[in-house]
């Protein structure tokens, strides 16, 4: 007999646009939402008895309910607003997760100011939580960004590195250094200024990755790690990936010319790839 | 027996970074070319006689070669060096066609000061110009932007329009008006500021957008067409893309709930597609 | 003045299901749909007077209301009624056109057999239709195909192409040559057996594809279009997009090693692109 | 002080064709292959020292160098290759890790027949193994598929599930069933005809597809599960993700017309997630 060892399921890309126009000055939220439950489904599963089963379609109707009642300010308190809805209601689950990302939208600037009404969707950023509820348990927030592409014209090198028969890579004093961040901290509590919070790493990590005198990417990503641990001492750990979107200096001594670092080529495929979680130590 | 009545060949997609380290403050530039030639190349296609082809690899080390001498400061003067080059060096093509599409750069703003060798992926935005240029003939210059993902809260209707038995759509004094701005111009001469130009022609596509009070996208679409022209006479004509990036209210009183433009579920399928070709009249 | 030269708008991307249950074996099939309008729309860009606007809410209920009544066995048929519906029922407009791409589902086939009420997505291939109709004229029908994904690895060359200084490209008398076909086509008649004559088209473009002892990309598109012409006597023309999808061979000689065909990276950008319109000749 | 709690880093993307010409039938297949290594880095993330740091770039060059020389049949026993090669002349990491996807290519039918070199790409669907081996331990191998598109239009239903004050779903006895189909197992053993064993499993889980009296989509994918692994003795378990791709039945009653399940909308987002991992039991 085969054992159901483990299952969820919820809903996926959830898609949420708040809109807030109490004040002249409005504010606009775009959200994608998804919900994972856990929960002895077995009869389900094996039987296709549905009695324990809250349909996928209606996980999406209680984001909408439940957003147009709230209050919460911010992706992780519409998250655990969102969880314990679920958790009340559905006595035959166990767990329920909620992972949001928000979009990067702006005010935009016209006639040398902040337009109050008009909003301009302002790159790839994305801003992310997950966050889960087991029974009985508290909540295991994790928040980040993502989809943050960065570049550095200057300080950035990668020498010394270990030379093989397949090495072809020349060493590089002075390198172009860019990636997509992606980034998850934990926070200690469950009750924070979590949007405060949030903006203090980001800006943390912005600030290290710009002034770094970076000798690797992975020199460079402990350094922003490092940086966001002390700026918000709410959180416990923080996981950074940082891919290294290659641009590759063309060589164009085959047409008799030098090419010092002005011109590249950017590539998609291969990219490095760079990822590590540090905590705070003793 | 076939007749080759049109053809064109070429290379898509050369990307291509230029950094400019000469100052202290760097400059970023993030470019995807496309070539295209013209010619009469029936041996090629119906004998396989390749003696007139000039490989789209070639094409590809061209730019390259190019980027590396070019004074050009924007896309425009870009292409034109570049279809100079082309139609001088190949007497059997009757026609170059260049595009560049310019990805939205800027230098990171962090610890309130813009840092001068970090830079961040602003967006989707993206900056165009296509350049055609037949033998013996003048440059004919097309330049744009698309990819300008943008939304009013404030000032948009849709009232008034042909009801049918098929229509559903309620009518609205107040709705949400979002948009994927594409814009193309042409302008009336070769030899222009054309950053400054561009600059003046977004910067005017935006206020409009922003201020108008919109009876419909078509109304709005026109209003920045007309601002367009007026703030740069430099242009002849300009056409508009506005797709209607639909925001769905999202119907709560099945749920005892009012919903005061305030929930919205954006769409991507299907969307609204409005376009119009507005030029300057007499 | 400004003047409104050109426009059109309506609905893009709505998206079409059609299921065939009334025989044991079903029919599948998946469509997406865009409806787009011409007319004097002049004051409802220039005032915003929507009395003559059909609201591309209704075109979408339209789709769905006809393709409920609809006997239409082909993207073709069901593209002329609505442009037809439209037409008749929208006085204001001067003309309609429609474009629908259709998905390949397949009966999937299992335990050796094809199963009748199962189908698997097979390819990213579509079937293309854009029909256009000025009133009191006649309807213009463009079929064709696209995103037809095809390797050769054999009878493809490349060699005694222009060599000029920027040239690196090394000749090649077999390499592999790799595209995503586009194809369209225009009918001689609006009444034909539309699936039969394109099954035709598309059997002659893969037959020639593969038997071809190809010197080029050009020359393999020309008899690919050589053969359709042929074997389709109800088309006037074909237009054919090949790009060139390179597949690069390693250079392995820094490693000791040889490379006799062997290993490859594909590459996506940048790629070739190479076009042509052939018309039956006299 | 900080503390370096995990880490890795590797080559992501690194794309390969291989081409097999020996015989008169060509053999042709495209992998994508990420390689991510850990180990203790601690002094490269901390003090920038990259003496024990293997570049990405060399990565990409041992798998093109290893792909040569290699008679792996299948992309399990490449990744082994490639993993006891890395472990083998990298002593200062603790463990590798690689995973391959491997597209669709079959040769393309035209005449009637099977072309023996010339290939069409058949679907989305990807192959994939995620093999990881620690120094001094023995392989994990994990393989599987994804991106297999798959549509039932009969056989399925979704009855007696919750109903809460949220609840909008119509029970349905009789409705279309799509989904991506994505799969991973895991072998008991690391010497096996790996690709016997993943066509036996696919076929399984096909099979049970198009045959199951679905109460649910959680009901099918364990009737999925328990076929696979009664198929497969090799493995010890499979993990299958089943989004559910909701076509939504239109509601044409608005117009006078009925609509027995003849007309759909899919849509993209939102749409069911359903997972689960089903093991051998006892």
């Amino acid at each position: 007999m085969p054992q159901l060892a483990e299952n969820r399921y919820g809903k996926s890309r959830v898609r949420l646009v708040r809109v807030n126009r109490q004040a002249a000055i409005h504010e606009f939220e775009e959200w994608s939402i998804e919900v994972l439950l856990r929960g002895d489904f077995l009869s389900c599963f094996a039987e296709g008895d549905n009695s324990k089963i809250l349909p996928t379609d209606t996980m999406k109707n209680t984001v909408y309910f439940l957003a147009r009642k709230s209050s919460a300010t911010c992706i992780e308190e519409f998250s655990k607003e969102l969880i314990e809805y679920l958790l009340t209601h559905n006595p035959q689950i166990s767990a329920a997760e909620v992972k949001i990302e928000e979009k990067s939208w702006q005010h935009l600037n016209t006639e040398g100011k902040s337009h109050p009404t008009t909003f301009v969707q302002a790159g790839s950023e994305v801003q992310t939580t997950r966050i889960i509820r087991k029974r009985g348990e508290d909540f295991q927030i994790e928040s980040g960004l993502s989809d943050l592409v960065l570049m550095k014209t200057a300080g950035s090198a990668f020498e010394g590195y270990v030379h093989d028969p397949l090495t072809t890579l020349p060493e590089a004093k002075d390198r172009l250094f860019g990636t997509s961040l992606r980034a998850s901290w934990t926070y200690l509590s469950n009750k924070l200024p979590f949007t405060a919070v949030r903006n203090s790493i980001r800006e943390s990590l912005l600030t290290a990755f710009a002034s770094h005198q970076s000798k690797s990417v992975q020199h460079t990503l402990y350094a922003m790690a490092e940086c966001a641990l002390a700026a918000a001492p709410q959180i416990s750990e923080i996981t950074l990936t940082m891919p290294n979107k290659h641009c590759l200096l063309v060589d164009l001594s085959r047409f008799g010319q030098d090419n010092p670092n002005h011109i590249f080529v950017p590539i998609d495929d291969p990219h490095g790839t760079i990822e590590a979680r540090v905590c705070r130590g003793n």
